[in-house]
């Protein structure tokens, strides 16, 4: 279409776009309306001219992606949306209400939303994802994604800027709404385009500075950034905020307001209104019906190969950060969908088993866990299974990012190692001692804690198989082997070591402290006294009716220790499961800042080891019998005998 | 000193440095060696002619300040401080025992390290806060401090890049040790000098390339720095991990390796001895001696002026979020140390009140909570009580100086407003369900939670007044004020708002669930049955004592409601401190991924209303008694009548 029918088209677009914001946020009765007015433009060009997409397919594999950074402006993705004919216009009315989809800002419960956005700067780490993804399924489409200029603050968008430069990606397009204000105030550089430029170019992107309200140059900008080779584009769009409607346009104190029923809206809808343009008629002007349409042939189904069993000899001493390393590069071999990421520790992990393998499959990203978690997202919600890893203390770093993960619900299997005081001498700054609490706040994710390198490969395949986030937490020392190769490890599961009629209390523990649990049940044997022993691997789901039953069969006496501090953990886990079954717990956990010193000190000092079990085992039994309802009989035999080790430590 | 004298006697103490960094890992068995080694000239050129301090008194708030952002390269920084005279060389070989302050990672428990590091691009956001803290107190010291390159990655890095900018901090002067090699392979950028001053300069900052083994280079950087106006400098100097070494110079492999004790460490140590040069002796080449002292005149005492009460109205309608605004505005008022800091949301969080009052105390650091946090930290470090405030979900961006900050045990006093559900129709990428979880993870982090303003201002000054982190949770609506100005909230207490002795369980909220439970209450008295309700304002530390006398009255039954997800929160909380008496808990929390809808609606579908507090009720007293341990009629009595509001609401 040539340009004096498309603009006038586009503009059209860009008008009802601002409409719809204007109209759907007043009858929410909250949004940014101002915020959707400054990008208008920018959508009703990428939408009706430059993306393909079938508005009734979203999902199409071979479709270009939209990531809506700035998630805010959720109510003109929308529009856009709804404009193209993907949903009734009349929908729009629906925006923030509790029975509609259209939230506040997006989330993937729309067949058009990736990631939830709504967190500044991480929608463009997922469209780099996006982009990587064409390139893992062999497909031409293009990733587009829109920033404001506020989100440009973020540290994480220049983790991501590196990475899209690392990358080469030159199906990725960003454009910027800089419209000069934030929330609270100006942004940082109001509309001083050139710190903007200065910064994309020195990290190596393709920058072009446009006006953002001027659809030819908006236009040739997207043509631009297509023709750009080797790098990705970043379009940096001078804008009004509130653009259409002029009593707010470029005015503080309009960000997240919306206009008042009556006379604000009234106003502000007929200024919209008159800035409808001539345009030609006809099928030939219907810009939504023109939109470029994806392939739809099928796509090849992803190559699967059946999984080798675990390879392991029982004594063996590996340590599970190493069996994960292992572990995925297994998954890897077996199934094509299966990613992962570093953030420079991939000797420590162990991923770089993965990178020998499958290096088309791996992604490093230096030091820059936020864009490491981001990518995976953005690659996770393109149909891949995505392993990120590095130490369990610096998946804090992208805490945010899992809690976006969540919301997203995409395929992200994070992987946390160097656990806990266990790590030994580098200290409290590299150990983990709060990622259970982090993962096992999302109500999503599952959390799973190897203490063997057989249920750290069994588990890593079903962390795969199970939908959605997942977490898997190992440690940095060897422990030996204790399972058998065919052992089972279902998640919400739990194994019992060590178990007897006469049992006075369970021990809980997971990773490193099942084997403190296991010496000291050794400890207490030789002075007559049996405790049942759990290696809790699941933390989440947890198996609550094999709890209880253990907490029935041992008079009520459970005891949880974890390398952990007492927030979050183990014992968290272990107590809410219990609890209504009226069982309360004892918890061994690290329960202040901790310090340098060799693994074994560290974890006696902080009151984790095999001596202080016994401890708690002797002074939790000396203590007045616990209440009722425990049946130690008939509970100690409704173990399910398939919960034990196939083959026993001892 | 002229050049002639300076140079062969800074050549002489880099290579001392080298060989104590080489000496103390190989006997520690671990640490990073090489990575010292790559900045042994610059720490020469830094400590010893450069920096102002006294090694005997490093606390001197006039002292220039060095911070390692590269925390791994401890080793260095304590031989460095060793060198000054700050303690006995041989020291050095205690190096990460676990009787030794010298740990790993830099730790405050050392008193020339203001903040602990070893998480990367968090020194440098601190150091920031350093340099701001010398115009806070007028002070005309500078700071310094060490990165690493592959620490660039980091987008913590970038975040701090453009506030010092913002704030034209010449006091500050940074230093990139380019070594190109990182953990598990060379950097991104490797040597390509350029890729560093581009992205440097882009972001406003004086940026000089330097060779980083070239002492005369060094000190004319450091020179230039000084003379720099207006704007912060980088160094960027060009070395050679390793150096000094022949045999691992610029070799991969050798990150976080230390010399093996003897051939391996016998040849290090001897090529290190053969670079000693002839120098010249006597006092006159004493560098370590004539290390510029700091003033040493005291300090005017901050200004502190009493602090008013609160000022509400029983019934009041106010926003534990607005009333925190005006609690820290008049703790400021009270007390200079006090300072705030925004992340362009101090408009919701009402931080503005502050920036009003106290703008020379105020840091709008824009969309940028890492660089917020990192900032506070450092002014904290340096005797401010610091006050950031997001939306406390955002507070998940900085989880991991979070993190540093508990093990830097600094006074920063994190306000997180918008909890929960109730915030309503912004949906849940802006719903805060995890921040209790995140701060109650923490083994020194105080965490209380406000429902009306009368609390929320008595908190914000207990807060002020504990040592250490410590977090406040503010929520979006507003509120009734149901305490009375006059009533004290200590931190650890309690407060119990209903009682009887015939109360058949006890129902526990904080924040917006108080009041779901005082409406439970009134349903469940027209039924003719009587619950205890409690506001449980300290949930870190929590009223151990006070939960177990209720739990005692109430046959047991405690239901604890929270608008956050079920675990790290309100519940995991109770739960814990009444497990040693026998009790399990009844937990009431959000238990999936929320949506957008308005807060009431939120709150009955996500299970935390009042409706939900009644049913919970009447399941828990219809199940058979709970066991032994309660003294209905003793406990009863037992209460604490000052935990009583002194103006019951009612």
């Amino acid at each position: 279409m040539d340009r004096t029918t498309l603009i006038p088209a586009l503009h059209n677009i860009a008008t009802r776009l601002r409409i719809d914001s204007v109209r759907s946020t007043t009858e929410a009765g909250s949004g940014h309306p101002t915020s959707c007015c400054s990008m208008a433009d920018l959508m009703a060009a990428l939408f009706f001219a430059e993306m393909r997409f079938d508005p009734k397919d979203p999902r199409n594999p071979e479709a270009d992606r939209f990531v809506l950074s700035k998630g805010h402006a959720a109510p003109i993705l929308y529009a856009a949306w709804a404009e193209a004919g993907a949903f009734p216009r009349a929908e729009l009315l629906t925006l923030r209400q509790i029975g509609s989809d259209l939230e506040g800002h997006p989330t993937p419960r729309l067949p058009f939303v990736d990631v939830a956005t709504g967190s500044l700067g991480q929608g463009i780490c997922a469209a780099i994802g996006s982009a990587l993804n064409a390139r893992r399924i062999k497909s031409d489409y293009r990733t587009y994604v829109i920033l404001g200029d506020g989100e440009s603050a973020e540290g994480s968008v220049w983790e991501a800027a590196d990475v899209a430069t690392l990358h080469a990606l030159d199906n990725l397009c960003a454009l910027t709404d800089v419209n000069a204000l934030g929330q609270s105030g100006p942004t940082m550089w109001r509309h001083d385009m050139e710190q903007f430029a200065r910064r994309w170019r020195a990290f190596g992107w393709h920058s072009i500075v446009i006006d953002g309200h001027d659809l030819n140059a908006i236009l040739d900008a997207l043509a631009e950034a297509r023709r750009t080779k080797g790098q990705p584009t970043m379009i940096l769009a001078r804008t009004i905020k509130g653009k259409g409607v002029s009593f707010v346009e470029g005015k503080e104190g309009w960000h997240g307001r919306a206009f008042k029923k009556g006379d604000e809206l009234d106003r502000a809808i007929a200024e919209l209104d008159r800035q409808f343009v001539p345009a030609p008629d006809g099928p030939a002007a219907d810009l939504a019906a023109q939109i470029a349409k994806p392939p739809t042939s099928p796509r090849p189904e992803p190559a699967r190969k059946p999984l080798a069993a675990p390879a392991y000899k029982l004594g063996d001493q590996v340590a599970t950060r190493e069996a994960y390393g292992v572990a995925i590069t297994k998954l890897g071999d077996a199934d094509s969908r299966v990613v992962a990421f570093d953030a420079d520790v991939k000797n420590s992990t162990f991923s770089e088993k993965f990178l020998v393998a499958h290096p088309d499959r791996f992604y490093e990203n230096f030091i820059a866990e936020q864009a490491m978690i981001g990518l995976a997202m953005g690659l996770a919600a393109r149909g891949a299974i995505a392993f990120p890893s590095t130490f369990a203390c610096f998946l804090t770093r992208a805490a945010d990012f899992v809690r976006m993960a969540a919301i997203s619900d995409v395929n992200v299997k994070f992987a946390g190692s160097h656990a806990g005081v266990s790590i030994g001498e580098d200290g409290p700054s590299q150990m983990a001692l709060e990622d259970l609490a982090l993962f096992r706040a999302e109500p999503n994710c599952t959390v799973v804690y190897p203490c063997d390198a057989v249920s750290t490969e069994r588990l890593v395949a079903a962390m795969a198989d199970r939908p959605g986030p997942a977490y898997m937490r190992t440690s940095r020392p060897k422990t030996p082997v204790i399972y058998a190769n065919d052992e089972a490890f279902p998640i919400g599961g739990l194994k019992v070591l060590r178990q007897s009629f006469d049992d006075v209390a369970t021990v809980i523990g997971a990773g490193v402290t099942v084997f403190e649990a296991l010496k000291a049940y050794d400890i207490l044997r030789a002075q007559g006294t049996l405790i049942r022993v759990v290696d809790l691997y699941s933390l989440a789901p947890v198996d609550q009716d094999a709890l209880i039953v253990a907490a029935r069969a041992t008079a009520g006496h459970l005891i949880t220790v974890e390398d952990h501090y007492p927030s979050g953990g183990i014992g968290d886990a272990v107590a809410e499961a219990v609890a209504g079954a009226g069982f309360a717990v004892h918890r061994l956990a690290v329960r202040e800042i901790p310090r340098s010193g060799k693994p074994e000190e560290l974890i006696d000092r902080y009151g984790i080891s095999a001596r202080h079990i016994v401890q708690a085992v002797e002074q939790i039994t000396a203590a007045p019998a616990r209440p009722g309802r425990t049946e130690r009989t008939a509970s100690a035999v409704s173990v399910d005998p398939a919960s034990t080790p196939a083959s026993p430590a001892r």
